[in-house]
């Protein structure tokens, strides 16, 4: 017998969504090994056939069932899925019919329309391109239009950041780099100044800054543990003296950040 | 009485895997107005008896009950949380006790550690700077280190795609730019030739692609339709001629054109 359970992420779009509740699910499982199968797109039913002839043949071959984590809305596809030897979970099996029944509606029943994509490249596009002209404070004319500025010392995570809030939220995410210059000043940096709402901090371990700037410029003084636990010192001091949120980014996850940042600067999601 | 419905998303960590459940589930009632309330990070018991209150006051308010879609590891308060005047959808309760039964281990009901984020981010940026840096075609020297070279027209959607590959998934997304001289030879274009087994093509519609060039550089020839429609038709033209695979992203999102292209080019993700 295998020492491990395969495992098939099923949709008939992207399953992202199965994806993530696959993810969430098993990791409460530390000590059972997995082996993932994403199949997404399954959205006929010759794709559908072909995918139950590869379970089967796992199942065949294993002696054991493997899971499905579905995220399919069309019936015939998802009841034709069901029919495969597997354990088969679903959440619109299994909330589809408890929110027709709140919502007192049928549910559509089928793959949504993709009409808003237009509209949600053009802010998804503009946003990211806000982040890329915006990197590293390298023009401060348009700082006024971002929705939220970032800042911290370099290498402290605002790049990857700005690059999430703009593709997940379409958030116009600039960032400023705190220099050992403004680190000496006790003013806010002059760029910024005027845009002190839209401020957040990052800030960051600084064994581990040691670390990011090493592999970037060994042994300099950029990358001396004693610089970057000033450097990280002083940036907290400027976060505090001026009561600007900010978060630590050393055991936080880019979405983790991202969700915690919409949460304080108040941001909505753009599409 | 209201004409929308309200709807909690509620999580001891990001809340995406949950809000992402909601839009699927959701986004079959298309007629239902929803106001959507994201509350991550709902960790501790004060936090949930902060929701609480609140669920309870709109409830009082509107006479409806909310609907909480929630992804809340921790037992006791998920259990909490269950005591709010509110329709619950939880993935964990639905199927956390099948998935111990088949695998005939306890889950360990709390909210996952995070060891794995200093790998997670190192791969993460990583492919973000490898993105940022191959962008447009900028440097051929690492072209061989790419998991995957992006291939279209200007404006045709590559950089958000690469951007989205790298955040999501560590892969290290080159894009190159295709030039009307490009497309004007019958070659591969040389910086790309050597690496023809990791090409992947974005094509995109003409009347598009001539709305977005348009915004950059009105009225120019680089934003005439005739011009569109010719560097669309070549550039196609080219992909098939080598047998590289390609997208239209005019009606795909970036997480579709994404997965699409993981398929497509057996990428796997690196976290």
């Amino acid at each position: 017998m295998n020492d491990f359970r395969r495992a098939f992420i099923v949709s008939d779009r992207t399953g992202i969504s199965a994806e993530n509740m696959a993810g969430a699910l098993l990791e409460q499982f530390p000590n059972v090994k997995i082996r993932q199968y994403l199949r997404p797109f399954i959205d006929s039913e010759t794709k559908a056939i072909d995918l139950i002839k590869e379970i089967q043949a796992f199942y065949d071959k294993d002696g054991v069932q493997p899971i499905v984590f579905a995220s399919i809305s069309n019936d015939e596809i998802s009841h034709l899925v069901q029919t495969a030897p597997a354990l088969h979970l679903s959440f619109f099996d299994a909330f589809l019919g408890v929110l027709e029944q709140e919502l007192g509606t049928r549910a559509q029943h089928f793959t949504r329309s993709r009409v808003n994509n237009v509209e949600r490249y053009d802010a998804r596009m503009e946003a990211v391109n806000f982040a890329l002209n915006h990197d590293d404070g390298s023009s401060d004319v348009d700082m006024k239009e971002a929705d939220v500025i970032l800042m911290g010392v370099s290498r402290s995570g605002k790049t990857p950041t700005c690059l999430y809030l703009a593709l997940q939220y379409g958030i116009r995410a600039a960032n400023y780099p705190l220099t050992p210059d403004d680190l000496g000043n006790p003013e806010l940096p002059r760029m910024v100044k005027p845009y002190k709402n839209k401020l957040f901090g990052l800030t960051i371990e600084p064994e581990r800054l040691h670390h990011i700037r090493q592999e970037r410029r060994a042994n300099s003084t950029y990358s001396h543990i004693n610089t970057c636990k000033q450097e990280v010192a002083d940036a907290q001091a400027m976060f505090r003296r001026y009561s600007i949120p900010f978060a630590n980014t050393t055991h936080k996850s880019v979405e983790e950040l991202a969700v915690h940042i919409m949460q304080e600067c108040k941001l909505k999601r753009k599409f």
